[in-house]
């Protein structure tokens, strides 16, 4: 063996070598300097695909809103060594966390990366400017962010997103003079202790207790098991001063629910409370740079005043009062203001998808591989039928999602409180939908990329371990549509009982008669969106009826309700599913009529179709249900590869308009010949 | 902000602060030494599921061979500290690698781990004997090494399957008594210098050149563009001394298409060759043990020797002898060898779906979430009939594809060339189908455990990175099915023009009559092997059928065969499919056959009628085609719920029957209330 196993010289030796073993041969260096052969150089795709309507345009639908601040903002990142920026070739700048490093220092850089953005005014307004426009700005903002590294989104998020709005929404005055500013500036770095070892998605199973002491006038919060400390807690690691607790709060033995108290659990050089532990959850496939925490409270004491009391207070004697009465309704008119959170990871999921789109699409229009005809030459990645049908509709769901969200948001700001039902339904049915969505998009993606989607500076493989923990936090996405469908069904049964029309939720299509679907479907049928809206809507209300039916059934077997529903798992997730393709449908259908350039319109009506299509063909649901015959699913198939005919020449100006900067794509999205030659090596 | 941000501090400072800060409370030490709450405790699942059947016997038919030789190597690796062992909880030891280190320390850490394995006799043979039971004994303990890690197992393999297969199966006898013991022994380390920057999975666009010099008697390799540096070689950035390398061999100005040479990159103090230029290819989203690489070839001369000349060989005069006259058979029969690392792959992709599916069933044993009546216990997760449809499927069908894949061993094994074909379509099919499937599997088993399956410590989240890789190497996935559809359109129409039978890759039961499916279809007949058998023949047969008149359509229309081909991409892919799981189906059918006793029968036979229904179940081919009836599909999703019930009590002991070991599942797949308890926090 010997030295062959002795590779501890460092990455310098190493290119010394590297360097030197070329320098020796000065008349190979020049007798083989490379051009490129014939058969293979880079076009850049603009060149063959221009754009038919307005990129700008589409990008502001697509936004929705602060389509300046973002690119302030990311030029602000771009511009700053703190976001490592790498110069690859002919000039272009690439931005992206340094991914081989170890969790410790990537910690360190997102904290140094928030202290840059605060200085720069960034964060300004986040938790003091109550308005629209304020709360629309930090969306766009944090959106951006989550772009250049979830981490980085995260950190930020969990201290302005949870510990902030917990103050905000749980607190009363005295809680927002208190700790809005501060947070705002970080002279306090808040964290939000709810998921527990032993309880994350059932969060009213919490174990951690509260238990007043009215002769000192606190709270004794405390970890009675090993499966009550607060586990996977952002912030609680490393950094954080102080924390939201949940907690059960007992006062004179009788148990109230679950609250929400503030704890400090550091001083501000950064030293861990007495009676606080706090241990580290260890390195995670990805938001390394994010310090999650666990924390045992043994029998700290915080202040009356510590109580987030919007809901529900406490006397200093001791007597327990809230405006809500029933436990149940107070528990959910507690969380409900956090459906934002749910609200900023649907919005991040979908932009993360734009730029695995953006990324792959852009290769698969200069990557070339097999040719066709003898001695031809090889062909686009993207004029393979199966290479359009791999990422075309994904950009078709992509856009409509990204509408999904924005109604999302518009709901969110014009809230009130009898509409957080829906918003509670929507944001949960959106967020569980978009982030497996972005899971499948990333996937296929980096398997469209090939094995250049394996490597971390392009982005597409890493942002998989980065973004698929959207899948089970703020809910888990499978408990999450159970919820949708549970909710669906308690509309259902009141209309019946109460005799009175659906209103909400979109679901006044219920009221009107079945639509037919016509039983030989063209072409022009298949798109129009008369049709595409009657048969979502027939299969969400089919479905619906089934699974009341079906869950009534397992009751009059003795089954409880509770149990029934379980039962009917497999009609919960297909109509939860449905509910939400036909919110989306309608959205997105909205976005496009609101569209006055024609050129603009037509490609937004193919998306459109494209999208309902995809639906339809991808799942065995049309089928399953008698929907659609064999000859009308051999005609929607037939349509899926029609459009994506259709789509390809407009696919280049589709991710333009996604608006994600050059540098926040990657070398194989551009000149990836150049950027892998020999002569950049040294800008690596 | 301030101090706020000097988080600087390092580990060991951190653990001081919180232990000072736990010793200074000696009194609540004491009071709050935590038990278990009276709601969450770990119960072992094997105090409540006994397994009904021998699981060492169904370990012995899913392992297929060399069960106690896996078991030597698991234990080597177990019990050596190279190997990270780390106790966490009750005595238990789990071991794996650290992926919180930078890429360099991880590959130095490989290199540690593969000369410890050589000094203890692990790669005994595996060059140098020839033999059926070598062979396979290496396929064991190279599956063994995947299980501890991807990297260890990949830079094994390139060295001996990829350098290695490729002198013994290219190569001749000078070249067997020159290389392959020095290979075994590691006085040489070998890679693989197949793929270019520009081209992937179409390796006969290689643009790298060997050009005869007769006066010299040598090849001068060069890489004649940037698109031709050989792109991804693992072992090529930093320790590899040696390569096979890839090139079209030009004689007198003609190009005889691609052959394979010999070249050395390194001395044996690691140092770079003449004219050999070499770049590391950065940090990747998994695999950072392996050090890929790209080279470049300044001209470097090789001596007419170092062709591997099994296929075909220049003479010193320059004369080009070949036995296969037809250069398209040639360049097949040439990379046909390489099926093995396609074999390689497909076992490895399916011991990994067991170790994740041990992990997540363990803990969907011991961990419970919500109660499903007021006051009562919460459910263990398995016993949600959701999380039973999500993981139970997933048992049957790595069980399936276990029995899969020693079929393609023993195919590998008795091979002969006329078998070459069979043996790169069955690879093809399976190595696609099985890397795809573990991704599917590991996704659904990180999120069957929430956030615990993002923790590094719990294997499953990083085992994603680790190994999508395999999607897209050695043949991407979608081009290895079209060409296994491919393949069986020419079987069809070689069938056709010879007015022959079917005979070969399983095509019998297209010469007898077209199987009737029952109209009504009770449970018996679901879970009978004739109706599955019956049905999946079935859908081949009609697929293999249409695709062909579509494939005649198209060309009728003008198309060129290749372009009416990729046309057809939709029934291509389902017919790959079709293809896949009818044979998967009949080798676990004949080893349920094999099996005397009744209760391991009895299980076989719901795990092989479970993997019939959801491969029915999850896709919409079968209404799409009209193999089955609306009722039909009511009839098949009702029966995987039934079956779901059924195996529900034999979850534990299937995968016990997977045989990985304790240590190399991970904390969660035992007492994680323990592993997590602040009392075993300093052995972490």
């Amino acid at each position: 063996m010997g030295s062959l196993f002795n590779s501890g010289a460092d990455r310098a030796a190493r290119r010394a070598t590297i360097l030197a073993s070329h320098l020796i041969q000065p008349e190979l260096a020049a007798t083989s300097l490379l051009s490129a052969s014939n058969c293979l150089h880079y076009n850049a795709p603009e060149l063959t695909n221009p754009a038919s309507f307005n990129t700008i345009h589409l990008r502001q639908i697509l936004d929705g809103h602060h389509v300046e601040t973002r690119d302030w903002l990311f030029k602000l990142m771009e511009e700053s060594p703190l976001f490592c920026p790498k110069r690859r070739c002919q000039g272009k700048v690439f931005v992206a966390p340094d991914y081989n490093a170890t969790k410790e220092q990537q910690r360190e850089m997102t904290m140094r990366r928030i202290e840059f953005l605060l200085n720069n005014g960034v964060f300004e307004g986040w938790l003091t400017d109550f308005s629209a426009e304020a709360t629309l700005r930090k969306f766009g903002l944090l959106e951006s962010l989550g772009v250049y590294d979830h981490s980085l989104a995260i950190k930020v998020g969990v201290h302005f997103i949870l510990w902030g709005s917990a103050i905000k929404f749980f607190g009363t005055k005295n809680h927002h003079e208190r700790w809005l500013g501060d947070t705002e500036k970080y002279k306090v770095l808040g964290c939000f202790a709810m998921t527990e070892l032993g309880h994350g998605s059932n969060v009213r199973g919490v174990e951690t207790i509260a238990t007043y002491d009215s002769s000192t006038r606190e709270f004794i919060i405390n970890t009675p098991s090993e499966s009550a400390q607060k586990y996977w807690i952002g912030g609680a690691a490393n950094h954080a001063t102080h924390t939201v607790v949940f907690a059960q709060l007992h006062i004179n033995g009788r148990n109230e629910g679950v609250h929400a108290f503030i704890a400090q659990i550091r001083d501000s050089n950064g030293n861990i409370c007495p009676n606080i532990r706090i241990a580290d959850c260890g390195h995670k496939i990805g938001l390394n740079g994010v310090d999650n925490g666990r924390i045992w409270f043994d029998n700290v004491r915080v202040p009356r005043e510590n109580l987030l009391n919007s809901v529900a207070d406490v006397l200093p004697d001791g007597q327990y009062v809230s405006s809500i009465k029933d436990p149940d309704q107070r528990f959910a008119a507690f969380l409900s203001p956090l459906t934002v959170g749910r609200l900023t990871i649907t919005a991040e999921a979908v932009y993360i998808s734009k730029v695995a789109l953006a990324i792959a699409t852009r290769y698969a229009l200069s990557r070339r591989a097999f040719s066709v005809t003898p001695s031809g030459p090889e062909v686009l990645l993207l004029d393979y039928p199966s290479h359009q049908r791999r990422l075309i509709p994904l950009l078709a769901k992509v856009c409509a999602q990204s509408c999904a969200t924005n109604f999302l948001k518009t709901l969110y700001i014009q809230r009130t409180p009898e509409a957080n039902k829906a918003m509670h339904i929507y944001s949960s049915a959106l967020k569980a939908t978009a982030s497996w969505q972005n899971m499948i998009t990333l996937q296929e993606c980096r398997e469209a990329c090939g094995g250049q989607g394996l490597k971390t500076e392009n982005r597409i493989g890493i942002l998989k371990g980065e973004y698929d923990v959207q899948c089970t936090f703020e809910g888990d996405n499978k408990v999450l549509m159970q919820q949708v469908s549970k909710a669906l069904l308690a509309e259902y049964l009141a209309v019946q009982k109460k005799k009175k029309p659906f209103k909400g939720l979109g679901l006044e299509h219920m009221n009107g008669p079945l639509p037919v679907i016509p039983a030989d479907l063209t072409s022009s049928t298949l798109r129009s969106s008369k049709f595409q809206t009657d048969l979502f809507c027939l299969r969400e209300r089919d479905l619906l009826k089934q699974f009341a039916e079906e869950v009534s059934y397992y009751q009059a077997q003795g089954e409880s309700k509770e149990k029934a529903f379980l039962l009917s798992y497999q009609l919960a997730e297909e109509l939860a599913r449905a509910f939400t393709e036909r919110t989306t449908l309608q959205v997105f259908l909205e976005a496009e009529m609101n569209v006055l350039q024609a050129p603009l319109k037509e490609v937004m009506g193919l998306l459109r179709s494209m999208y309902a299509m995809t639906c339809i063909d991808e799942v065995a649901t049309f089928f399953r249900y008698g929907y659609l015959s064999v000859d009308n699913g051999a005609a929607v198939r037939k349509e899926v590869a029609a459009l994506c005919t259709d789509l390809r020449p407009h696919a280049l100006a589709i991710v333009s308009s996604f608006g994600i900067p050059d540098s926040y794509l990657s070398p194989i999205a551009f000149d990836w010949i150049e950027a892998n030659s020999w002569s950049n090596l040294s800008s690596e």
